[in-house]
C-alpha cells in the first residue's frame, strides 16, 4: 500500500475543449492520459451535472486503477477543479507514471494556478 | 471547491465480514455509509482482484458522490487498507457527514491502527 498521492486545487481554467462541462470529453481525457502514462484503468464513472435549464453543468468522476485512482471534479462557474492522482507502488514504483498523468491532464486544462499537495501513503521504506 | 480531503492508511484490519476480499461486500458498506451519513451516491465502481488459483484477493473501488468522492483500497495479504473521503462544501457544509462516513469504514474495519491526514481543498474562507 506504499504509494504516492498528488493532490492539486486548479483554478481559473480555460481549456480549448470542452473539459469543464462534458463528461465524455474529461472521462476520455483522464482515461487516455492515464494509459499513456503507463498505468492500468480498469473501470471509471463520471457522472455529468446539469444546471437548471438542461445544459451540461460541471463534471465529477473517477478512474479506478490496477495502480489505485484518480479522481477529477469540475466546478465550470469558476474554471476550478480539483484533481487527485493516488498510485501505490506494490508491484513497482509508479510515482513517475503518476507524475507523468497528474501534469499532462493539468496542463490540459490550461489553469492560471495550481496549488499542489503530496501525501506519501504508507510505511516510508526501511533503510538497507 | 473548497472542502475537506479525509486520508487515512489503515493497518491490520481484521472485520468480521468479508470486507477486504469481497467486492459485493465492500461496495455495499462504502455506498450504505455514504448514504447513512447524508451524502448522495451518484454512482460507484468496486472491482475485484484474484489470485493465480482465482480465488478472490484484494478489491479496489470509489464512490462518486454528488458531494465529490469516496475511495478505498484494499491488501488483504498485510489487512492494510488505504480510504479517502472527500467533501466539496458547494452548497452547505458537508464535513461532518465526511467524518461520519470516514469513521464507519473504518471502524467496520476493525484495524489495529490507523494513521490520518486531512487536506483542506481550496481557498479558506474569507474572514468578516
Amino acid at each position: 500500500m506504499n504509494g504516492l498521492h498528488l493532490i492539486a486545487d486548479i483554478y481559473r481554467c480555460r481549456p480549448n475543449a470542452e473539459l469543464l462541462t462534458r463528461r465524455a470529453a474529461l472521462e476520455n481525457l483522464c482515461v487516455s492520459e492515464c494509459r499513456n502514462a503507463g498505468l492500468s484503468p480498469l473501470g471509471a464513472y463520471f457522472y455529468q451535472f446539469e444546471d437548471e435549464t438542461g445544459e451540461p453543468a460541471g463534471v465529477t468522476g473517477t478512474v479506478v486503477l490496477a495502480e489505485s485512482h484518480l479522481a477529477i471534479h469540475t466546478w465550470p462557474e469558476t474554471g476550478d477543479v480539483t484533481l487527485d492522482v493516488y498510485v501505490c507502488n506494490f508491484s513497482r514504483d509508479n510515482s513517475d507514471r503518476a507524475r507523468h498523468v497528474f501534469q499532462r491532464v493539468i496542463d490540459a486544462l490550461a489553469p492560471e494556478e495550481t496549488v499542489r499537495h503530496e501525501v506519501i501513503r504508507g510505511r516510508l521504506p526501511v533503510e538497507a
